[in-house]
């Protein structure tokens, strides 16, 4: 059996599109409501430790994000945030799931390239709805085999995934700008991981230290780098 | 080619474990703090329809009823919501969310035995975590081959679901509370579907005018008759 590679699984959200973008605005926007009771620095910790603390109840995506920041302007302002404030995030929460997807440069020439000699798998974690409207949004869709959406990505969501599409690791290759969630839990598989970093990483996206670069780990500027790097590899 | 059940998919909320009773209380509670504004009826009603409202940018789940608890709280008080109170919606947010799984009386055995002789599918809609966190709390996950998670239960969410487990719809059956969300769409596509009202339906859920009782769709009482009546048709 030839052990190169058949499938691709791409992450999304900061690799096929921009995301973590929407979050800083809104996280400006919100350092910016309770400016007049702390700075910057310690709304941004409250936010975290509350975002933190609620993670495993709440899962990601933006609604968690909103109810989370909520709970902070009340905790932070003792109860004397003006309600209208509060109506305020809940419209930023409305505008940035009907945000407009923002693919990263050359996504869709690359994909399209990529979707004609390997079997491509989205694979995002987050809100169901949010994650399929960004989907469907993005023009990308059709070049997928399939898409899964799950709450986190760890080593047994992604082993339930290859079980699933029959991929042996060996054949499977996955490229997203996470170490923790797209990389590290595919090369415990003993698949392939390709980083592409974003511009920003969220806090709790990020890894203590990255794996040595080895013939099962890549590290790229871009997506567009790709095709040349699996004639390399594949 | 054999054109008995093979395979059984089965609802989750209001069909295997109690879910639209966590909500009712939550109404209750949510009147009460908004009683000294506005009798119960025009709360409910302006809840519902900030709901639907909201429906296509939120989706399912707690998290969306928050949300939108919150903005019909501010919204009908003008504002003048104590903080207090949207500090309250969202402790309670957090206890729907951790509430106890409660299953319906004959479950585990009903399940058990079925999944001795068909192959079980749960499919769900709502939030990934939320479902998934109830789906673990069950302890019933053993007795199911696959867990579908969708946004939204339709004929075309139905065909993929089908289509990726190579299952025939006329060898498939579907149980559940809701006529709109598990037995129409099961229905569209020449598949079999089993009724089990639950004690309430959520306004959303409701149809004009059920399918007329014919040798594809079925109404029970409880989920303890399912198993004659799969010897009767299956």
């Amino acid at each position: 059996m030839s052990q190169s590679i058949t499938t691709i699984g791409l992450d999304a959200d900061d690799t096929l599109w921009h995301n973590e973008n929407i979050f800083e605005t809104h996280h400006k926007i919100f350092c910016d409501i309770l400016s007049d009771y702390h700075d910057t620095k310690t709304v941004e910790k409250q936010l975290f430790d509350i975002e933190m603390k609620n993670l495993n109840l709440y899962g990601y995506g933006i609604k968690s994000f909103t109810l989370s920041s909520i709970e902070t302007a009340i905790k932070l302002t003792e109860g004397k945030i003006d309600v209208d404030e509060i109506k305020r995030i809940i419209e930023r929460c409305k505008e940035m799931l009907d945000h407009p997807v923002e693919l990263l440069g050359h996504v869709p020439s690359i994909v399209q390239q990529l979707s004609e000699s390997y079997r491509l798998i989205l694979i995002t974690k987050g809100d169901l709805r949010d994650q399929e409207r960004k989907i469907a949004r993005s023009g990308l869709a059709q070049c997928f085999e399939a898409t899964e959406i799950v709450s986190e990505k760890t080593s047994s969501s992604y082993a339930r995934i290859l079980q699933r599409h029959s991929i042996d690791p060996k054949q499977f290759l996955m490229v997203g700008n996470s170490l923790k969630s797209d990389i590290l839990p595919v090369l415990d598989l003993g698949g392939y991981g390709v980083h592409i970093p974003y511009a920003t990483t969220w806090i709790h996206e990020r890894v203590d230290s990255p794996p040595a670069p080895n013939s099962f780990f890549h590290q790229l500027d871009s997506i567009e780098e790709l095709p040349p790097l699996l004639e390399k590899i594949g």
